[in-house]
């Protein structure tokens, strides 16, 4: 009966004392004189079996030469285990090899660093941290797409390749077809763009926000996931240059109505984590970050503050702490005031009406002519996790910021042209998949919560 | 209560006769002298509502000035339709103006052409066809999630930025941060790379699948699902510069069993869809492709059939047709040969054991050294909906064809190494999700089951 991993850890009571066939990875081989020991791993399931050989096998000593590594076909009578620690171990009858793996294998049985398994990129998924990471990464995925989805949203794929260069395209990667051996010029010595493949100067994005816009006024409920860039040249543990993005945008919906989409959103997510991957989350909470468990449990329960960037300010400047950055009315708050005020707060906080100044063109300006109806959601451990806004929804409101940002108006016309026909008051988020990750998993680098990073210098494999 | 279309279509009975508060646009608006009628959507349903008010209203005329296309909120009773199409109406009690909407809005309740449509790319999913398209598109994406989650597979984020070029570079973007107006120049005057992002030349991806291969070697059954680039300077029906892929791969799958995991993937697909949207099959089979629906409901009951390549040469030589290409044992069968093929097995089949010269270098060769062990899947109607293959597991035969096929060997080292370090066979295909699309809804061209699509020379919106 060939089986996997999963289907034998949720089907034990009924496979129990079968022979069953199963087909994985040598993790690691004990050997003594008459009997051995392998870690066997499929990986469909985070927890792995023991397979026990003797020699009573006519193949014990091929059995005993099986390196760390190797793919294998076993085939054995599952048994309850007697140790506490394991719920079976399989009682080898037979075993396969269908591909060896050399001694100097690069991941061996022992503690690596995470530096050096960044180098063997294509090979970590293989370790029990990678294996957890990802396999989180996964079913987080579909946790966003279940949420959405049963909550009557439409899944929209913008567009990656734009001519739209809203974001401003110091900020954004060019594609190109162009040879950049041979650059075509124009009589003006400058590239001719007309040569490229789609006539003109294109990027890969760095939002679906303004596509997300148009679906919302089609289908009122709509959010994007999928991949996203930024050029910032910048070695932080926060920053690679393509990450994944969720951008749900929303139509007749304001600013609490958007919090009440985002804080029943990550509580769903986290949720689903818990419930879905429960040996994933105890493996992060025993070896990663202390607390895990009890910090994704606690959010699920909490009701997050709502406060403005005003009171925020109010009780950074009333706090007893030396600031390295002195907290303003005017200004954003600095990482050390947004753990301040998770910690005073004890648990995720809104943060709304943001001085208009630091924020971006299209959020709606509030009455006070000051500040914005955006929205930041700060997470304990994890810092800024959301960022939102109402957007502004006044045509001739939004044409004056963008004069105002001197954003580039002729590539958004047709954006523009949304609050033209039939436009509405719509709020819309943006959520750092990544960053949703490293708060799930404790892990603190985005560079280990990506399957191949992408950072400056560095796009290897 | 405030309520959206989709919650009264499906609680009706619970709703009946109560007084309900909905947001949307005004889709079409009929005048009488005393009366009128306003056909509503608010985007969350394919059917939308009646909306019927009357000279009882205080503001009576200024409901009458109501333009096409504005955003409204209406509140009124639902009450149970007389006429037979539609199952209630919505008797107003008041209307208010969210966004007006002028009198040159340009999609005006009549038939548009679809090449009209897709210059009002941001404003046409407010049509029938496009809200049909682009539901189908979510709702079959979230197919696709739940298939592989439920069967145990893992999600893979994959690249899109890469320095592997294993397709060949001509047929990928090149993607960068430098100035075509000023590009550095090393000592030989060629473009210097070093001073680029990645410190080299890198591209956007055009597969995922190597990286996933790495994955399959780790969780043992994976897919991807995102988006993917090709230069192809063609501007046919069925080609777009980017596009969305899903590309499983599987350990210890030979091609048999990938061919049932296409077969059971499909099926699922398609009976999803026919199960969450009824009215967009139904109007598609009406206005787009008569017999749809019948198509979808006989292929989700049909057992698909295998064959090989050379087989079906047989089958097309015997043939009483005069064909344009001549069929040929060495050779690729063409777009006449697929339609015969299908017409003549009436459903899906799967053709295997291609010759290994028109197909990809990582295919495995088959024992008489001849063909490969590769599949594609011919569905009526539709062509060539998924192409897949057996890998070649071995180091020594893998870098054979490498060299064969030229291919640059040094950067998908990794790739190789991957059948040094417990490597096993393995197998995956790719399913271009736009192609699905066309088959699902019948719409024929590509830029019309895309949301903003990009071809060559248009990258508009």
């Amino acid at each position: 009966m060939l089986k996997d991993l999963k289907e034998v850890y949720s089907n034990f009571n009924s496979l129990e004392n079968e022979e069953i066939t199963l087909q994985g990875w040598v993790r690691n081989h004990r050997k003594q004189k008459e009997i051995g020991f392998i870690d066997f791993n499929d990986g469909t399931s985070f927890k792995g079996a023991q397979l026990v050989y003797d020699n009573s096998l006519s193949d014990f000593d091929d059995i005993q030469k099986l390196h760390i590594g190797s793919a294998i076909t076993v085939t054995g009578k599952l048994v309850k285990s007697l140790r506490e620690e394991q719920l079976f171990e399989i009682v080898v009858k037979s075993i396969k090899l269908e591909g060896d793996c050399p001694e100097d294998y690069p991941i061996q049985p022992k503690r690596h660093t995470r530096e050096f398994l960044r180098e063997q990129a294509y090979l970590r998924p293989r370790t029990n941290l990678f294996s957890a990471v990802f396999r989180v990464r996964s079913v987080a995925a579909m946790a966003i797409h279940e949420y959405f989805q049963n909550n009557g949203y439409v899944y929209a794929h913008t567009p990656l390749i734009t001519t739209t260069d809203c974001e401003g395209s110091d900020q954004m990667f060019k594609i190109t077809t162009l040879d950049f051996d041979n650059i075509p010029l124009n009589k003006d010595g400058k590239a001719d763009m007309t040569k490229d493949l789609f006539s003109k100067k294109a990027y890969v994005t760095g939002t679906g926000q303004l596509h997300g816009e148009a679906f919302a006024m089609a289908f009122k409920k709509i959010y994007t996931f999928g991949p996203t860039f930024r050029t910032e040249n910048s070695n932080t543990k926060t920053h690679a240059n393509e990450f994944w993005m969720i951008e749900p945008e929303i139509a007749f919906c304001d600013l609490e109505g958007l919090m009440n989409v985002e804080e029943d959103m990550l509580k769903y997510i986290v949720n689903y984590v818990l419930e879905k991957c429960p040996t994933e989350i105890e493996f992060f909470d025993k070896f990663v970050e202390k607390g895990l468990k009890d910090k994704l449990t606690k959010l699920v329960n909490s009701k997050f503050t709502r406060i403005t960037h005003h009171e925020v300010i109010d009780v950074l400047k009333k706090a007893d702490v030396k600031w390295e950055f002195t907290p303003s009315y005017e200004d954003d708050i600095a990482k050390e005031h947004e753990k301040y005020i998770t910690e005073y707060f004890n648990g995720p906080v809104f943060i709304t009406n943001w001085p208009k100044d630091i924020k971006a063109w299209y959020m709606k300006v509030n009455e006070d002519g000051k500040t914005v109806a955006a929205v930041d959601l700060e997470v304990p451990g994890a810092g800024e996790l959301m960022g939102g806004s109402q957007r502004e929804e006044d045509y001739d409101k939004l044409l004056k910021r963008i004069e105002e940002m001197e954003v580039d108006k002729e590539s958004i016309d047709w954006f523009c042209n949304l609050r033209k026909f039939g436009g509405c008051y719509h709020s819309g988020f943006g959520m750092g998949f990544e960053r949703l990750l490293i708060y799930l998993t404790g892990v603190e680098n985005i560079r280990d919560v990506i399957p191949f990073p992408r950072t400056p210098g560095n796009c290897e494999f």
